[in-house]
């Protein structure tokens, strides 16, 4: 009767756009109700019945795959996060366009399914290939450009053929919900999630760059407001923590408060977390939960803390991984505002 | 199978506080699922099966009365906004204290139910009575002051003895939901939210001024940061819009535009609607809906906008309501964030 549960929180509905309560999640597999969703189009409408993957372009044997021929692959379940690109544009000073997601365009969970290279080396890829595209059967209009455009993205040749990037058919052990990309997702570790394509259309070698808008014109780093000078793609996901508790702003009673939250990278392991509480001056470790198997996932971080004096106080939590790479205490401001991971700050009122 | 539909965001779990996607309704009476969730404790524990309401105090006839003897007697059914105090909180600067609501802290729909002056008539309310003194079920610790308090407010005589404050058990047609305060809860029309109390459990007239700690520290005004000088009530909700259509920071192409919202007031009806798209020099008026019966509702308001020239423009929006009263183009800033009305304000692009 007295059952509190979290929701996804709304930044749109046509498309789709809504971000996990991160805050309330503590268990390394998002339930699928809970996953955050970032669509560009309206959920598009896909013929079941009739489902074939075509394996094109550069290739000895240009394959058409059902989802029969899929299934009876070898296959790898990896626990994976997905963070979109735009994760915490909200916080960018100055402010920029675009859906204005907090701290919750991030989840994570169990993916199971076909490595891509598995699918590529059955058709043979031909010398020369540079990357391979993957088009979802999700399509509308842009803002920018007329036309109407799929969602398409490539990957380079050498990610494409990473033995953990994967075809995937299932999440949590069951088939992917429709609105996560049903029957087929395209799952990239360690890349924003732009890369993770929903309900593949096709697949294609090429020699070239690909040159669709969302490779070049979204998902760019656009370092100064009123030109294109110095833009560079947005890739891998950079190292970064969440405080999930206490809550921004919270009043506490003075005594022991245990702040909680999630950290995660890109390349490499996250290998420490600290935490400031005066302003950044000195950092104290947060204890950390064990690493997932691969390295994809977030982990976990408690940091006891006494308040003994009332007052206002800054949490700052900071993210270093394996690679030496760490929080900076500034974002990197960009005008379409992606890869948000400078220090997380809350302040909280102890009284 | 592609259905698309907003929930309540949380802001906190324990107790569960969460906002209604107010960007994402369209209908005069909000669904049950969608309505704010505000609590100051978790949820009470009650015995419906030896449910009675006291009515005592300084009263001629103290009385016990079951629902029973309520759904008997006279009830009305008036359509009511019910609107949190500490809305839009997360809007002022330099930031406060308490829970982040942005503009969902409000909800209405129709509230069914007895007048408490009905009631207050049945018991007999003695010569002296100041205030009527409104207990809830559900009680717990503060955060600044020790000990187990209930949640418990007071009204003025005149406020309680207006024939729309009624003691309500049904919302849109059905029991009120357990969450939002069955089996009775206080609806109190053109104050702030605080003054509905859920779980109702005894009613008492006095003949002082109520001095419970959420009635004299919380839903106070204190307009200095350091000090309680110069401190007054909470009471009657301000004039107020906001808009629900386009998203802050949204990406629009050139051409015509139906921005949309809500407007709402206290005292009186609001009579108008204006936007500005040049930083509040001129202001054109909104298209208003028809007003509710009571004027106790909010207003659906639109403005179609042709947005001819690329660029970034702010849109603003000014209710005024039948007392002349009209929003600030700043809020008023106060130390705990009650009543935020100022001018509401986004910004979007235009490509």
């Amino acid at each position: 009767m007295s059952i509190v549960k979290p929701y996804l929180t709304t930044r749109s509905l046509v498309p789709e756009n809504q971000e996990s309560p991160i805050s309330f999640l503590r268990t390394s597999a998002v339930d699928s109700s809970l996953f955050y969703k970032r669509n560009h189009f309206s959920y598009p409408h896909l013929s079941y019945s009739s489902y074939w993957i075509p394996i094109s372009g550069l290739v000895e044997t240009p394959l058409l795959l059902s989802m029969q021929d899929i299934l009876q692959l070898p296959s790898k379940t990896i626990e994976v996060v997905l963070e979109c690109a735009g994760n915490k544009r909200s916080f960018l000073r100055p402010k920029v366009f675009g859906e204005q997601w907090e701290k919750g365009a991030i989840s994570q969970g169990f993916w199971k399914g076909v490595p891509l290279r598995t699918l590529l080396q059955l058709a043979g890829v031909k010398q020369g290939a540079k990357e391979v595209v993957i088009e979802g059967y999700d399509a509308g209009k842009r803002t920018d450009i007329d036309g109407v455009f799929s969602y398409t993205r490539s990957l380079p040749i050498e990610k494409a053929l990473h033995p953990d990037s994967i075809l995937a058919y299932e999440y949590n052990q069951k088939p992917i919900p429709y609105k996560h990309g049903y029957p087929l997702r395209l799952i990239v570790p360690q890349w924003y999630a732009m890369a993770s394509v929903k309900w593949v259309r096709q697949i294609k070698v090429i020699s070239t760059a690909f040159t669709g808008p969302f490779q070049t014109k979204d998902y760019v780093y656009y370092p100064h407001k009123e030109n294109d000078e110095d833009a560079f793609p947005v890739t891998f996901m950079h190292v970064n923590s969440t405080i999930q508790a206490p809550a921004d702003r919270e009043i506490l009673k003075t005594g022991k408060h245990t702040v909680k939250g999630i950290a995660w990278t890109g390349i490499g392991q996250v290998e420490k977390v600290e935490i400031s509480l005066d302003g950044g001056k000195t950092w104290l470790p947060a204890e950390l939960s064990p690493a997932g198997d691969h390295g994809y996932s977030w982990r976990f971080w408690t940091f006891d803390w006494y308040a003994s004096e009332k007052g206002e106080y800054a949490i700052l939590s900071k993210a270093t991984d394996s690679n030496g790479h760490t929080q900076p205490n500034q974002p990197y401001w960009n005008r379409k505002g992606y890869g948000y991971h400078a220090v997380d700050r809350i302040v909280v009122k102890v009284e």
